[in-house]
């Protein structure tokens, strides 16, 4: 359900840092938003330094903007984002200084994912049992590429 | 006036299927936003394999963010998710399990569009006519590149 | 805090457009939104031509999407959008009618910048004072690179 885009430069983080860094996003959000870890997207788009810009300088900030449904509690959305901040700063050795975290949301009812409306805060246990029982034979949500 | 942003690997859209989502989205949204396609702006942001991650693994998912101006009836905001979802399913060959179709809005008057404010929505033919006189010898919105 | 997002095809600009297109889109938020340049980020995707699409054709546009905190007055909202469309017209040489700018936002308790909830719109006097004060010794936020 939900998608968080980790923007950097391709200097800023190297293949383990990302993927620790969507390991971490993952766990916590499933914590703090009740979302199984299946549903969690993580996306790095890395830009060619210089195409960073920060008080119009070229600049190494590591800009992570997550959507998540409309309603859950405020102040959960706002551990959610004091976790994250520290948790990105720590698995990438970025100071905080340097790391932005947002998140942006819509309603549940303005997304689809496997083909079905999203389901409202509070509302996933039936939401994910229906999933399970019309998917058994399919791919998992996000299907893991072949390694 | 609308912005579609289909962000997948570049190992997951050929571009015949780009081509042909970008056609879809902008069918489904001018019918049911009731914006002329020429309005209707889709873009294809590709990443490398091992950038964009579900559940902790490298994923092909084919995530579709489209921001549209807020105000459009509910319910026909979760007819357009449902029909883009389906319909990037049908084009692209992709299970529904690995598409996810956001909506995200903001007011008509955050945004501009040929130097002029949006209208709100159900005031598009007012706006539509002023900006066909005033634009009648400049390029169309969205200029086509010379092919 | 904020960020402004351009979404481009890599043909349509170049390094010294970038430049002054950041530098004015940092300026413009500055003196309506009151945030310091050194809070203000610019990135630009250029995405490979053929991968924006505008009434379904390859397209030429330039998309800014910008993310700001809740709350700011609307008149000034929409005096920020029309302000940066016509800066970024001029800096770019682009046609204002291949220009268009939104602005997102999400409550500033929803985001977190040197690790700490930014503050309410009206708010910041405090928080930019708190934020000198502890992080004297440190870089300041989004560290530009080393030339």
């Amino acid at each position: 359900m939900p998608v968080y885009t980790c923007t950097t430069t391709t200097a800023t983080l190297d293949e383990k840092s990302k993927k620790d860094l969507a390991a971490e996003i993952t766990r916590i959000h499933t914590e703090i938003n009740h979302v199984p870890s299946t549903y969690v997207n993580v996306v790095f788009p890395e830009l060619p330094t210089g195409n960073i810009f920060t008080d119009s300088a070229p600049s190494s900030v590591l800009l992570i903007n997550g959507w998540a449904r409309e309603g859950h509690p405020a102040d959960e959305t706002t551990q959610l984002v004091l976790d994250l901040a520290r948790a990105s700063s720590r698995v990438t050795g970025l100071p905080v200084e340097n790391i932005l975290v947002v998140i942006q949301s819509s309603p549940a009812r303005f997304a689809v994912e496997g083909g079905r409306v999203l389901p409202e805060p509070g509302q996933e246990a039936a939401w994910l049992a229906r999933n399970t029982a019309s998917d058994r034979s399919g791919p998992r949500p996000g299907r893991p590429l072949p390694q």
